[in-house]
């Protein structure tokens, strides 16, 4: 691979001399197609973007029509009807109480905004509290203000000398439940962790960062309601504000709209990407409270503005579509229609994996469905990490017809909402026989 | 505007209740119409991404062409044509010895991967170097750790307590040289600060981040290349990475296809986005050399793999507009074809404001022509930055048919390469005249 041009992301280059890269020249529906003849139905949605499916015609019609009146503009004192409209929708969906939104690129770019915002708004009111708190597993994107509340070793040790040092404290871990107790009945004993190091560190603390309900890169993590509940008590008895991070979660992947909804509870700061143009073109955005606005809104020259700007924000190709999938989300009642599908997809995985002797668990929630593979089912021992056996699934995947991107050994789905019953059956089927071909009956 | 749901970047939102939001409806080659039925030269190419126009009908039919085959696609172990084609071509014009790609999604994220791959490059060999120097008026994005590099308070004073503290030094101020020397007659005296900076701490510095040739959002200050190839060798000499981020000067706009070839340098980092697509679709890349790219490449149960990823990286929608703006470009023979224009701006910029009594300096590189506006010619004093000079002449420009952001008080010129005599004819024209009206004859 030495002679090729690109660096891929997240990924060992080398390896690539043994396993070819597969060049997709199309996408239609769940299916992607490669240069081969082969095709691959998409069990990830393509990094979880694409949750309308690939060349989705509405979609594609939109983005057609806009790009012939306008394709971008630029966002400091101009606006434009894709913006207007994706923010008066979006507005009316999220959690009560968050009412002003701020447009960003990705993932990471929303997660700094959202950052440097709370700092800010505590500053402008006279506070400097420089620390955040982020949970174990809890994974927020990898620019260097993001990564530094990243609690993935994987991504984030190497860098540990040229980032500021955050809290990180020990989060829910419901498969290896420290207090022996299960999802269902627990009252989140694990919340000690978090309101230990709240009660010590409030004064220097801004905000609390947490993936809502469903930790994703950093393993599936699938955690009780009451969780977010009592963290968003405690922040707000602490004056502290608490991020809600629904880049992977939002736009109904958990079920709900917005994975907050679960829980009942309204953040400080939420933020937004990935599935909120379809997968289509890259767009985040940040949504906070009018106290939050408040705090930086005053005369030009007493300096309180948040100054953060990216070139393309408010992108109005971007907006359209959004406006597009959230249409969409409403004429064809997704989030109802959804239910029967998620619901089948668990029972179908449920169905192969659960009696299979590396099975360690199958977790799911709305969308999500995932199967953590073990080296032993009883110590809930993990394989050792060199042997790769969740990537050797991930690449036998590939060779039947499906992209089923493992994260570490655990196999997971989170395919495109339209997703066909027979398609979930083909695509589980795939992930059973790859999984038992790399490791035996 | 406490009711208004968008928080505008880099925005005091007070100001709106003054200055209403302008709604655009359309964009069509230089013009930008909003929905009262006004049209505005897009003077500053909407942010500096606009190169070929708005609406421009190549790009628009490439997009469509694009989205009926791909429109994205997870981009680890997978690629595509357009991803393919970008970097044959764009491997083929960068300076030599820049033989890889990586990609991400705007400038600032750009910025972050070559920091963290400068970083880790030196780690992966055994060695920690935690810290940048950077220069005053440097811009390098607004993302916590492009920040941290920035050279411009009014961005990154606030945020001081929640960064990594880096190496700041004096850089180029030509208008204002210490040395009282001229650009045209100078040996670069200025560059004995950034020397000592760097003999001092070479050995925790891992790189050096400039804007070649232009700082752009720092004032557009424009210094001699003489500074940049003595940059250059200092840095190869004490084995620390030049970063060149050409987010803003890259693709013609000073007149050469990337401003590193001005001084003839090849850096270790180069930075591009903005008007990578035409101003459609954010994309950002960061190029490098085989040096850089091995240090990572090896067996992957090692993990020196460069672990940064973006949900979008590579779309294929941004890369294929990537690919039209290079083919534009070539066949349109751009390069050569700008000059004639830029010469002719820059010579209209010199007839209205070179006599003008509150015009400190005008300057000029490729496409790119400042005016910057003083109290005092001779001490070339600023005018009180409360009296906001710069803003209310941009404000009274779009009164006349013009989108002039200021940056400060400095006034500047950076239109799509498809303007016309005539538009520049009327852009300096509407310039001057605002300026007048707001300042006096
Ligand atoms: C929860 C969460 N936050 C943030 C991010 C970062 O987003 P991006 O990859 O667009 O930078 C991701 C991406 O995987 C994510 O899953
Ligand atoms: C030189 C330079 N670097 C980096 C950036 C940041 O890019 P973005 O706004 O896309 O994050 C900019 C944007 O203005 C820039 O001018």
């Amino acid at each position: 691979m030495k002679d090729y041009p690109i660096w891929h992301p997240c990924t060992q280059m080398k390896d690539h001399e043994k396993y070819p890269l597969i060049k997709i020249v199309k996408g239609k529906g769940v299916y992607l197609y490669d240069d081969k003849g082969n095709s691959y139905i998409d069990a990830i949605s393509s990094w979880w973007v694409n949750i309308l499916g690939h060349s989705n015609e509405r979609l594609n019609n939109v983005l057609k029509e806009q790009v012939e009146k306008l394709e971008h503009v630029i966002f400091a004192n101009f606006v434009h009807d894709p913006a207007l409209k994706l923010s008066e929708k979006l507005l009316k969906i999220v959690p009560d109480g968050l009412r002003k939104i701020f447009f960003a690129d990705n993932g990471s770019s929303a997660i700094e905004v959202a950052m440097k915002m709370s700092f800010a708004y505590f500053k402008n009111n006279g506070v400097i509290k420089p620390k955040f708190i982020y949970l174990d597993s809890g994974y927020h994107g990898e620019t260097l203000g993001a990564l530094s509340v990243c609690g993935e070793e994987l991504y984030a040790e190497m860098y540990k000398e040229i980032m500021i040092e955050n809290i990180r404290v020990k989060g829910p871990d419901c498969y290896r439940c420290p207090f022996g107790k299960s999802r269902e009945e627990c009252n989140a004993e694990c919340f000690i962790y978090v309101e230990e190091a709240i009660k010590k560190n409030k004064d220097v603390v801004s905000a609390v960062l947490i993936e809502p309900i469903v930790q994703c890169a950093g393993g599936f993590k699938i955690y009780p309601e009451i969780y977010l509940k009592k963290l968003r008590d405690i922040t707000r008895e602490n004056n502290i504000h608490l991020i809600a991070d629904e880049i992977a979660v939002g736009f109904g992947r958990t079920g709900k709209m917005f994975a907050c909804e679960h829980a009942g509870i309204t953040p400080d700061f939420m933020t937004l990407s990935k599935g909120i143009t379809g997968g289509y073109i890259p767009l985040s955005v940040v949504l906070t409270t009018d106290e939050v606005y408040d705090a930086f809104y005053s005369d030009y020259c007493v300096l309180k503005a948040f100054l953060h700007s990216h070139s393309y924000t408010g992108n109005p190709l971007a907006c359209s579509l959004a406006v597009e999938v959230l249409n969409i989300f409403e004429e064809e009642n997704l989030l109802e229609k959804n239910k029967e599908k998620y619901e089948y997809l668990y029972q179908k995985v449920l169905e192969y994996f659960s009696g299979y002797k590396y099975c360690g668990e199958v977790r799911s929630k709305g969308f999500i469905t995932a199967v953590e593979l073990v080296e032993d089912r009883k110590s809930k021992k993990s394989f050792d990490w060199k042997k790769r056996v969740g990537f050797q699934i991930y690449r036998k995947s590939l060779t039947k017809g499906a992209l089923l991107r493992n994260l570490g050994d655990i196999i997971y789905f989170m395919p495109p909402y339209i997703i066909s019953f027979d398609e979930i059956d083909k695509l589980v089927q795939i992930a059973y026989e790859s999984t038992i071909e790399v490791l035996g009956e």
